[in-house]
């Protein structure tokens, strides 16, 4: 397992919904947030990649667990810690803390895909070598 | 297993991203919708049985599948088919089809709640015959 | 002005925020569906005209009233009309109804710009005829 | 004119659509982000405002012009200054930079109402003042 990464996130009404708290597909924004952030920390910018290596990557599966409700106004912690780095994937496991609560944890496994032709694609090796030595 | 219940989907500017296809979060926005539907087209409606009943639905847990991407003007079919009724909770099979293809696939758990103390509370008797029944 | 074009939305909780209405972006999507939806009534589609003629459209300034919320399950009757066609603008006056009551209105305004460049570019002939005959 | 409060503000994927920029609702969401934080800067929270005052803020009116277009992974700077502060109402001048370049400006009116009723009421007096001396 990777070190873990943790971004900051505050809930403004836009994350909420009629039922008070934070609306349930809103959590997946929060967890790639910190995932583009601990990419960013690493010195890889997604745009860049795109446009310098020709890779994007997609979200394959998710399994989200919601614990407790996130609400208006929360100072959430979103952390990212990789747990596993193939040739042409990554998976992340994350948590959502809000005051030493756990309020979600997800699995997510992202692939990396050619942006012209969408297929898989090897990961860039100087973001694999970044990823595996973190 | 229930019977499959589909709703339409239209993909507008909004569901997109950069990236040329829906973001992965709204998924989950038109998985919503396709479960709300089919408790309408049952005869419940979310807001009269916060009002009469006292009950709220919030998502537990989310284990989602994203096989091929969803793109702008598409015109999707989102089945919901109940899989489980349990005496406070309901687990839901789902799937988004577009021209016959199989874009994402996922199982939803839903808990009902006391919408004022937000505790674990039973399915209303009419909600449940007719769920158990469809 | 040319003929109004009216669009119905259900107001589903992901449109909600904790205030317990629509959140006030979210009419911005309601006012674009009934954008889209009268442009395909007339027999244009947004990813045609960007294949074929090269063109999108972009939103140059809205104007927006808020007069009464909209609420969760809400049935929304939104509606477009064309107030004025230019050589590479379109400018619609929209209104937003809840069974008989004007819950909020505005004017927006589009720019035609070419997909490559995203420089003005002029409506294509087809789709101005269409428009300014409606 | 009050003093100009800057808020940051980071594009992720989440905030664009097919059209490789933000969507244009998407402003929304960050101006009303730069409000919700002006008001903590001076030393008020929305959820204490309702909790302890019984008030909540709604966009009455939004004039927004849509000048450059915002793109995956900018930082944007988000201002709000009030330009107008009545007995019930406030009204902020607001603009989203890049990189020393407008991309967009809005004057949004802003009502204050009684959270249980609805109706207008008179901003708390500690945060009038608040206001009108900054």
């Amino acid at each position: 397992m990777s070190k873990i990464f943790n971004w900051p996130v505050r809930v403004y009404y836009e994350d909420t919904d009629a039922g008070g708290v934070v609306f349930y597909a809103n959590y997946l924004k929060f967890y790639e947030r910190a995932r583009t952030e601990m990419l960013r920390d690493m010195g890889f910018e997604q745009d860049q990649l795109m446009a310098q290596e020709g890779v994007i990557f997609v979200v394959r599966s998710v399994q989200i667990d919601y614990l407790k409700p996130a609400k208006f106004n929360n100072m959430l912690e979103v952390s990212a810690q990789l747990s596993l780095v193939k040739s042409a994937s990554l998976t992340f496991e994350q948590t959502i803390m809000c005051e030493h609560e756990l309020l979600s944890k997800a699995t997510i496994r992202i692939a990396c895909l050619d942006s012209n032709t969408m297929r898989p694609k090897l990961i860039p090796d100087l973001l694999k070598q970044a990823l595996s030595h973190d």
